[in-house]
């Protein structure tokens, strides 16, 4: 596959039919997330009541469900809305933030993979390796863990739930089980300011809602998102300068950008 | 009316008395909303527990309700707020984001409108036309519709509440139900970045604060929001740094840029 | 003591060691608190779950109570956190915002304080006057006293629970009941932004992470950020643009910042 025509085949089909995203998703996140959505050229929505998800995820193109801030009652509306999407055939992309680091959030990731048809997982290392069962107990949300540990257990869950599976760090590792991609983009300072994990997680989903190729969609999604980051790093700016930068950068981004830039490799 | 000097004395209040604006908001925007009324030189409050409201509601100068991420627990709030500000004359802005794209929402909405003496409501043309009783589904939180589209559902929710409408868009529409203006202030940029429009309702919140004149008080927020997104832009910026470059327009806004840049016209 | 010196260690500390601070906090301030955290080099978590607090707690190395947005779920999981900490001497910060302004806020400010072994109380001047028991109601968020009117207040407080207590202002006062110290650090623009105090407890509560000491550890916290929002504000920003250097600033403090302008004095 040539990626970088792919991505950009994808990105131009975000940027013009600006599919709506719904967002359930951490309340530290909200406002950087419906901006990255807008800067790509998505829509972005966020709607968490029993009374509406249904009807918010029937709407949408791509549910994106992220337990960074999770309690019952928002868990309850993932799965309704997971359920409403599955039904639609909505692609559902699930971020479990901090899994590893309460039973509760492990628990809560489990779950909505084992009960309902996910699409796509993105996680840092420790969160796959936590959903995948490891035994211990990970520091708060940031990974304590390296991608290169946690690829067994993206293959496997990957072929279990017929998923796509995505670890991202300072290298990123995409798989459905059988194929594999490897993406070096991206940059340190995406690790310096909240939430970028989430807004890559969001990015997947306006990829999956315009590529049903899956494997495809969160390689360009990562490929298109750490892209963004390296330019708006561009001259090592501060990390508050930068997070501004990131939403110019996912504004500007060309597909000459992603011709010149991309960073993928085939591999296991 | 000069509108310049109007809209020059009301932000010249709004700097010399920061009111006290009272939002029950969604979470996406709360930050924005914040540092919105804070730039413009108001003073904001967020509080939504029932415990609380309406100690809140009377101690500000005005209300402003905004259903972005509603929920049961928040909507009972919103009542309770809204009832001890009528009590006490706390004028009420209502903000309807996505009505029109579930039910729960526009019900919500046309709550508000029917059962407390809501004073502004400010929304993107759909929200309008659903809060109208309009036969549809919109698309997530944005406009499905124009404004033009929307000015006969404006004008009869404006005599049929007693309230003021402003529809906002590439050109705002704002109603009593008699008098009508229209403002083509603002900038094509201000729809790249999430919470543009509640922030346009908060501001109208803070001149209903200090101008009772309700209907003034709507075009004056739109148009000093407009001209301040208009000089945040100049340049082009990508929507990153705009949003920045907004609270400091907000901020540095002066009746000399208002008497330059205002575009106010009667109509109907 | 020599303050720089003791700063500059703390702040280093906080860099190597990380420490994962557990924030449960408003909806205004999540993205801008855990960015602030980020910036300065520790690791930042938000959980309000009953179902999680416990464990989130004890896994941290210190815990931000902070009521701006408070409703029933919340203060109880404030209660389950603190408790959970206190058993495992995690240093506990409570943030009381908006005390004062309603009885709900003052009421669980000082059940926070009567119940749990509290390390450190950080608020403005109107704050620490309303949990000390001062009959008044403030406007909203914002001090209406000065600094000097919360002194006794502080000292009182400060003696009577064991703690420390900080009145944040143009000038700040920090005791722990017999120990005082006065701070001219800081700038006028960190009260353009919200959540500008939400983030000095935070920042404190880093430090009480990596320093036992948590008057020196208070103290200089809000040096540091005072410190960093003196950086930011050179040239005068807009505050769209001062909240971006502000985070590039935490991030970029050296040891040589604090030691040119650090301005404690001990007093009372």
């Amino acid at each position: 596959m040539n990626w970088a025509e792919q991505i950009s085949r994808d990105l131009e089909a975000v940027r013009k039919e600006k599919p709506l995203v719904h967002n359930i998703t951490n309340y530290v996140v909200m406002n950087t997330t419906a901006n990255t959505l807008l800067a790509l050229g998505a829509s972005p929505v966020m709607a968490h009541a029993l009374e509406e998800v249904e009807e918010m995820a029937e709407l949408s193109r791509a549910l994106v469900l992220n337990i960074g801030t999770l309690s019952p009652l928002w868990v309850a509306a993932m799965y309704k809305a997971a359920r409403a999407a599955e039904k639609k055939n909505v692609p559902i992309v699930v971020d479990p933030v901090g899994a590893g680091a309460t039973r509760y959030r492990t628990l809560t990731a489990q779950a909505l993979l084992s009960r309902y048809k996910v699409n796509v997982l993105r996680g840092n290392a420790s969160e796959i390796l936590a959903v995948h069962g490891g035994d211990f107990q990970t520091k708060g949300v940031d990974a304590a863990h390296s991608v290169e540990q946690a690829r067994v257990s993206a293959r496997e869950l990957a072929k279990k739930h017929g998923i796509v599976v995505a670890v991202t760090g300072p290298e990123d590792y995409v798989t459905d089980g059988s194929r594999v991609a490897r993406i070096q983009n991206g940059h340190a300072l995406l690790g310096r300011i909240t939430g970028s994990g989430c807004a890559a997680s969001a990015v997947t989903g306006a990829f999956c809602a315009v590529d049903s190729d899956f494997f495809a969609a969160s390689v360009g999604a990562l490929v298109a998102f750490g892209i963004a980051g390296e330019l708006a790093a561009e001259g090592n700016p501060g990390p508050g300068t930068f997070q501004a930068r990131l939403f110019d950068m996912l504004d500007a981004l060309k597909g000459s950008d992603v011709q010149r830039l991309a960073k993928v490799t085939a591999g296991d």
